[in-house]
């Protein structure tokens, strides 16, 4: 196992690589910031260069990056791993990106005699560093098979959706559009119960732990109530990345998603109001401020 | 205890009557149609001929019925309680209605000298029976006092949202419109997987059992996925009662709502295509007929 | 032709009674606030105490009120003219009401043995004054061919809309629909051309007297370039009215109307922010706030 | 004046060329279906085999095409005409694309020694043929200086928006979205006319020749009373394209516009439903079809 790559130690991707590290499993790591390594280094990691470096031949890479560019430069570019990962090696895409995007790495890996496996992660930081992380994969069965005992690893539960990586990807997507929806609904929901009379926080409370008991609508809930737009855990230029992924994956197979482009609406206005580095939720206070609250 | 009374027998109401029946507790019951109450004259309750038949003078009145009108007529319709109730007497009203309902039979107990504690009930009527029912009050002091130890016995928790009656109510609104919420948000993630390639039922499975783990997701997922739409749990005729008290609710205190717009106007289509009898997720269709499946 | 009565002296039905008295037709007019009826006096017209003083037995009445309600109390309230009128009589309806009004109305009539016709009018008081509106009416035809003489003298042409005095609203409030559509797409098209850095009188000014020629595009174009929305020339409260006339019309037949359900929720949230006394166009600063304008 | 060329011969430029050929122009025309010239060719116009022989060295080129990818193919691809046009040339581009497309264009020129004006235009081909479009332009005052003569040939009046190319884009996509809107609200009020009881055709005619007298509502009227969305004037397919124009315009300024979210949605799903090669216009049946009608 000395040919493990870890490529994108963001917020998400620093804790899963440590969970590989504290196993004991020999890792290179890269990351275009290369101060970001430091906990790993410590942890036994190795730090590499440049993506190419930090794989070897017939080895293992996770990629962990904020965007389908940054993931086609670490795969394609020109310090990219794809020639030097060569036959018989595999690559496991943990990043949300574009159906289309994990299609053609996959299509690009078998022309390299490589596999491929899409990964999607849901899961905060926390929950990533916990290994509580809920994994779906998607690929042929032979990247499956390799891939599994290592995200196993990762996560609390990993779910197989199937051969086709763009598939997944969707999956992914449809998730944190359910997210968002959750949270418009609960801020349009807060902005009726406060100009009502009622508590926000009282609401919240009562909400998140009954009818809707959960993380989603709990840790939701709370930040809306209490106005706790920072700092961000996923930023408004975040969310507008993901919405329009979404938006390009319904309009590619011609499904109209209505709440999607009240969000995506919501989105951009928080960007015009100068909000782009709040947290998503900050949608709410457009409930808040069309009620005249 | 010889006091109680419980008026409306539906799909929420008899189980609850039952479970005070049950309990011991002497109780007279009342429905517009007597049929419903054989089981409750099994375990020991009497059947009265009228609202005012079924109550005493000073005693304990619940009632759940299906809307506000029917509300008003067994309180101070022709044959209604109010009056026979009388000074000392409590109404715990448990349906879903209006605020302002709400307000004005609080301001009409008062002038006879009784008291009102509004009590919205959130559950399905398995809960109801399983004593697992979430209920929420709001009324005065003396009232709420009186009221809480009957009301433990039907839910699972009770909490206590203050003094205004019509407030409580608000937040019963607020609840039913999160879940359809909910519900549309489904449908669009699922119209936009299906398309994708996924199957829907295990997309409906891996997020009511991970992100979105809790009875709302789970089980309309479930709905959707199968399309499961007969019986009705709760018919688009209802739900469009509910979200038209949203929409009044949310008007005179001035908030906008715009997935509640949404929700009605998928309400309204769902009567015109004949699905009226249909459950309330039916508006699920239109995401999928909208993206041509 | 000494029958002749007019009721409602606002804003529309002050012009429009005038020209009635110019044309040197006896006339009788009452108004809530009798200060209003100075001009007509003037003219000849001869003010009453009350509607039913209006009328004359066998008569004719025209009625332009505010909103359902006062059109109701002139008809048949305390002081109402319908027994007055009496077997024989004509009532000409000009408000803007819903369509089940106006059913009502009819009926009321025929058990009166008076006749009943519908006729809205489209056109602002300048419009009214200079006999410039347009109108439309229903009505059974020995009505509309009573009332058809007197209506050309109001407006610049007349339309026949069939039996049926409901459908005929439906069309008058159709046509304010889609009067506000039009301002919300400008208002839309003004925000995008302002923040690409166009000039939005320039823009107002090329479309009103281009591809959207007439008065609509033209005036409301100016009115959001220059941000007039004082005096109103129809109120946010006003406009409110109309479009619940909208959507209780389109719930009554079961017709989802999405652009109808955006611009009461601009109008709500106008409300909200204390606009309510302002042009129903100032809809219009939604588009401006959440672009960050 | 030998130096002239126009290029795109599809349903407006073909028209628009003919015209200069008619007023005894010399001029190279080229098209990528060169069949399409035949008309042309017969007025005197002379067939070029690629973009960059149509045209001469500091001579004026005119482009319309289908979009953006196909103007900057004629612009700078294998074939471009724009290393030939060199010093002193200058291109009029009359078709409608992004604003960045326009921008970039500009540079291109200037980086060429050549000029640059954007010149959108309003209208139907029927326009296109008798001179009646209405012209929009804007680049630095030499360029519109020496374009407007020419111009002034093609359309009923020109109108000069700046030195902004890719503003006056803007103008035009904002004009045919509030087109695309109009027929929306159309669609609307008809749904909600015809379940009233009034006859489709009757309030088309009504609301063309009255309120909004003009051709957009004239037109488009008749076609949804009509139903007449075969052959297309202008197709699903292209309003689509145009739409997300809009849509990239409003969101590099960050403008959220609901309509606009609205209109997206129809032609998504207008095309799911097979309708890609119908008229625009065909989303009116999704007022119909959610109405059950």
């Amino acid at each position: 196992m000395s040919d493990l790559a870890f490529i994108g130690l963001g917020a998400m991707g620093a804790p899963m690589a440590l969970n590989l590290a504290r196993d004991g499993l020999p890792l290179r790591v890269h990351n275009r910031t290369p101060a970001r390594a430091g906990p790993l280094i410590e942890a036994g990691a190795e730090l590499a260069a440049s993506p190419a470096d930090a794989v070897r031949p017939g080895g293992v890479v996770f990629t962990m990056l904020a965007d389908d560019a940054a993931l086609d430069a670490v795969t394609s570019g020109e310090h990219g791993f794809i020639d030097r990962l060569g036959a018989g090696g595999l690559h496991v895409s943990l990043s949300t990106v574009a159906p289309e995007t994990s299609r053609r790495l996959a299509a690009a890996h078998a022309a390299h005699g490589s596999l491929f496996v899409a990964a999607p992660v849901f899961g905060r930081p926390d929950a990533a560093a916990a290994r509580k992380l809920w994994i779906c994969m998607a690929g042929v069965e032979a990247a499956k098979q390799r891939a599994a005992p290592l995200l196993e690893r990762l996560g609390q539960s990993l779910h197989d959706f199937g051969t086709d990586p763009g598939a997944v990807g969707v999956l992914k997507l449809a998730g944190n559009f359910m997210i968002m929806a959750a949270i418009e609904a609960m801020a349009e929901a807060q902005a009726l119960a406060a100009k009502s009379g009622l508590d926000r926080k009282a609401v919240a409370e009562f909400f998140g732990s009954t009818v809707f008991g959960g993380p989603i609508y709990r840790n939701y809930g709370r930040v809306l109530a209490e106005g706790a737009y920072t700092p961000a855990g996923f930023s408004v230029d975040l969310g507008l990345k993901d919405m329009r992924l979404v938006r390009g994956a319904a309009e590619a197979v011609k499904v109209p998603m209505p709440i999607g482009d009240l969000l995506r609406a919501r989105l951009v206005s928080a960007q015009a109001k100068g909000r782009s580095a709040m947290d998503w939720s900050v949608i709410a206070l457009a409930s808040t401020e069309d009620a005249g609250i």
